[in-house]
């Protein structure tokens, strides 16, 4: 049942304007798969661009219509990963933190959705120019990485943009999108519909460990913030503007704040960082979840979650949050 | 005319759920009564606590319906400031940042209203212990002082928190909402209204230099970013955890990320800062406002704003947001 119709599910042909948001490591097929027969988009987490996982991946989701999403920069490194990936006939490909432009055509001529993700109104701007289809806009309580932008302010100011420049291009909200509430919020400030990272990381279908799991039930939205210290643990060369949201823990209390020290110790840190990780350690690797922990409580399947998203934000529209209106 | 009715409005007797922010030396008896008499509640700016200025406010504002705010940590070192302004019967007392308990009850022993303005979690159950009648959720998108939580993700589990532990008490929303689409936003994310800072600032009636004015009519929301500089250069000992939403320019290009060289040189920048303050000037001081500039087009009369506000939000409720429920 469609509970809330919008022009991202017309254009897109969904039930609900709910988009899972490709996210490396945790978001495979399944999720994807389960995101997208609930009634939404899901798309599977191309992250640093391993072709044997994706391949799986896409296996994993199962003939569901799914779509995928790349971090830009990284993808600059393989491109030859982006001609694969497209012979599965995504249903979109999502590119984030990096010039669209060397993989848009490839994108539109394979006849997938092209969504760029931005975080401020430069790569806003830049999405219009390489024609994307629909503009995300990031805010930096997004789990995961990101920059500066409060959600809040950036989707209306990016709304006026496309408005102006680009008004049959969609747009997305993204950050901090935890339940139904926040998805209405989305539509009030100008978005068509939200993508949602943090909310699905919680559910039965996320390649995640149970004490992860466990730890975003147990954490509120203060006990994350943003860093650069898994990505220096990790040795992976973000480029400067980008931090990661991740839970406060004692990995990120050691660390934050002593990146140097960190860098001069990476031969033994970065091992250890990732057998934490591979363990499900919740204490001394990174734990990848935004300030929308504060509002979940439990971890379900993902169709649930969308579901009862879309519901939620449909009900809250219909009693104008509580208003009067005269 | 009412356009849109909520707890707030009826509680405190407003037309509007729109209350103007206390804004340390932008916001007067002018302000903050234009503000009341277009319907919402205008605070005036307690500051750093200058006695003279605040009589020629309350003054200012010429038998309007005002309340003030104070800076707590800063009311902490004059507390008998309080009890002079409590002489002017303030219709309520917002405190920020810091312990509102050694005020609370003077505040409502006034028959004033108790606004706690709250920048995480913790400071929510702090608010909710001293018996905050309102609560104002604070994201980090706020121009001025401030922390950071995002507001999109804060509000909705701010909200819970208070149906939880103090059902009576109301919730708003601030930082970012500059116009009737935030507020909207706000209204869904389960507050009964909104603290209005940077909107309020770029009106008729705020004691702003008009190149300051200028300034954020240029600006769009990527242009501030969030630093302790003005807080040195003033020599005004914040607690760490607050930093300062200002406008980026050449005062921050060159001091921000070199906070110890500006601590170095504060005997020759401190005056510099204060006299480029007073005489306007866009470059080489703060300029105070957030990043709902992206949505700031003109400086009007504060009154035409907060009514334009509730407008937008009542019509922009009314027709779900483009959304179409079933
Ligand atoms: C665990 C995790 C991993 C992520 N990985 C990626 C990624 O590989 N590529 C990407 O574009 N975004 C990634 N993101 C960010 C999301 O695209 C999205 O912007 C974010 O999750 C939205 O905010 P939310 O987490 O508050 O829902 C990730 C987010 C999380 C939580
Ligand atoms: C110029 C300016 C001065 C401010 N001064 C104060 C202050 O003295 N005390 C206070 O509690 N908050 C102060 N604030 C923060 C406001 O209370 C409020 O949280 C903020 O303005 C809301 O976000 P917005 O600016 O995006 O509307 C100030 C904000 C601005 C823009």
């Amino acid at each position: 049942m469609t509970a809330l119709a919008t022009r991202l599910t017309r254009n897109l042909d969904l039930r609900h304007p709910i988009v899972s948001a490709p996210m490396a490591f945790a978001g495979g097929g399944a999720l994807a798969a389960a995101v997208s027969r609930a009634g939404g988009l899901g798309l599977i987490g191309g992250g640093y661009g391993d072709p044997a996982w994706l391949e799986q991946q896409f296996a994993a989701a199962d003939g569901a219509r799914v779509g995928v999403g790349f971090i830009t920069w990284s993808l600059r490194k393989s491109p030859s990963l982006l001609t694969d990936v497209l012979k599965h006939r995504p249903a979109a490909v999502m590119l984030s933190f990096g010039d669209p432009r060397p993989f848009a055509d490839e994108i539109r001529g394979a006849g997938a959705t092209l969504i760029c993700q931005c975080q401020d109104m430069a790569h806003v701007m830049d999405a219009v120019e390489v024609g994307a289809d629909v503009v995300v806009a990031q805010g930096a309580e997004a789990g995961g990485h990101g920059a500066l932008r409060g959600t809040l302010a950036f989707v209306p100011e990016a709304a006026d943009h496309l408005a102006q420049h680009a008004p049959r291009t969609l747009l997305l909200a993204a950050g901090g999108i935890g339940d139904g509430r926040a998805l209405a919020a989305a539509l009030m400030l100008g978005a068509d519909g939200v993508l949602v990272g943090t909310r699905l990381w919680a559910s039965a279908e996320a390649l995640v460990k149970e004490r992860h799991h466990r730890a975003i039930v147990e954490t509120d939205g203060d006990g994350t913030l943003r860093t650069r210290v898994p990505d220096i643990a990790r040795q992976i060369p973000w480029p400067r503007g980008f931090t990661a949201r991740v839970r406060r823990n004692a990995f990120t209390d050691r660390w934050h704040g002593r990146e140097d020290a960190l860098e001069a110790a990476v031969a033994e840190e970065g091992p250890r960082y990732r057998q934490a990780f591979e363990a499900g350690d919740p204490d001394h690797t990174a734990v990848w979840f935004g300030e929308a922990a504060g509002v979940i409580h439990s971890i379900e399947p993902a169709g649930t979650i969308v579901e009862r998203m879309a519901a939620e934000a449909a009900a809250r529209l219909r009693s104008h949050g509580g208003a009067t209106l005269s």
